[in-house]
């Protein structure tokens, strides 16, 4: 599967407060390999302050971020809109999570431009605001505490839309060993491990059950196996010409 | 839902250099249901630039953060430990993404004191620290800006961990062995390794990394930690005085 990518999402903050914020956002959004920023009916605010938090690698964002002085317009040439809140209410609808929602707007990115809109730091999206979006999102919180700054959500829900957008790679799930080089390994074990006297040689399989179940937890590949044959054989070894150090 | 349970998970922010990012970072973790903050080779900060970005509804977290002056200390009464980092390469070993060890740590976290460690704004977590630690994380991002900001990696670990967190559900997790139990017998398996001519003793590190990841996959329980510390003295014996078959 080739990685969909989001050349085609944006981040639209509405009403920011603070230019920290807004060049935090930009950081997050670069680095989930979203290019698009929009700032609505706020700003403009100091590149300086920006930049200071998006780091001069995130300054390309900060400088073509477009303004707009009302969320419609900035809306205007999107396919589909998704807003986010933190509030849950009977007039605002049924609300996804990032998760639910990443892989449909990854895939609906692909031939339609997404927007994904994020209120001001105290008081979100209104319900105005919201009235303009296709679907809402909410990120799950602890109770304990349930106000995200701003930058945090921004990272939250491009996070997942990068997950949601690039396959997993290839290597983390590695071929395991097979059963005959498990077998190999488990006899070679055996041996040395009676020549070195840890196992009585009248009951050997006391120990070796042991061991098989905690080395099989560890879901040896190929190469485990290796370094642990090569271990053995080093053991073998020692034992008949003496110790090294 | 019931609320996720992380109360013996921690975030360990090692020589981390900002009071703002570590406010902030207090601010991310509580937002995801974790309490415990710890801060390790770099303080004390001034509360009230850290209570400035964790608001005052996370300044609890602020006040009971821990100070260490070195990691080892910080993570001695920790039974899994998972490092962060940005950097992949092969002296690193293989490394997940927080989602694959979300449900992991969630679930030996209801026995089990987990940390999640993360280094400086600026340099990370070096291979020393990250020797420290039974599994490696590392956030994916895009190719076009890999650094996130340290309360930003912060946030997706925690929300990682928040999402994946599931009610106890009464199925028996045994106690892993803790980091104390686990370096005693690392550092044994070290030097009967160099006894034996397994490891090079000007490069002892190479292979030790991949033994340690192997056996940390694996979960160790103190019993398991026994077995090996057997084997190992026993080889020791048999090096000295010669194989008994």
């Amino acid at each position: 599967m080739t990685a969909a990518n989001l050349d085609n999402v944006a981040v639209v903050l509405h009403r920011p407060r603070y230019a920290g914020n807004v060049g935090s956002a930009a950081r997050c959004a670069k680095n989930m390999g979203i290019r698009r920023l929009i700032c609505s009916g706020a700003g403009p605010f100091e590149r300086e302050a920006m930049v200071t938090m998006a780091t001069h690698f995130a300054a390309d964002i900060v400088d073509a971020m477009e303004y707009y002085d009302d969320l419609r317009d900035a809306l205007a040439d999107f396919q589909y809109v998704v807003g986010t809140t933190a509030r849950l209410g009977s007039a605002r609808g049924p609300a996804l999570t990032p998760r639910e929602i990443a892989p449909r707007l990854a895939e609906l990115s692909q031939n339609n431009r997404v927007a994904v809109v994020f209120g001001s730091e105290d008081r979100g999206l209104s319900n105005r605001a919201l009235h303009l979006c296709h679907a809402v999102v909410t990120i799950p919180v602890s109770d304990a505490m349930r106000s995200i700054n701003l930058s945090h959500a921004v990272m939250i829900v491009c996070y997942e839309l990068f997950t949601a957008a690039v396959p997993p790679r290839g290597t983390f799930t590695p071929r395991l060993a097979d059963a005959r080089e498990l077998e190999g390994m488990y006899d070679q074990i055996k041996e040395v491990l009676k020549e070195i006297g840890f196992l009585n040689p009248q009951n050997p399989d006391y120990w070796m059950i042991h061991i098989k179940r905690l080395l099989a937890r560890a879901g040896l590949q190929a190469r485990d196996v290796k370094i642990i044959r090569g271990i053995c054989r080093q053991v073998s070894w020692a034992v008949r010409n003496g110790p090294r150090t």
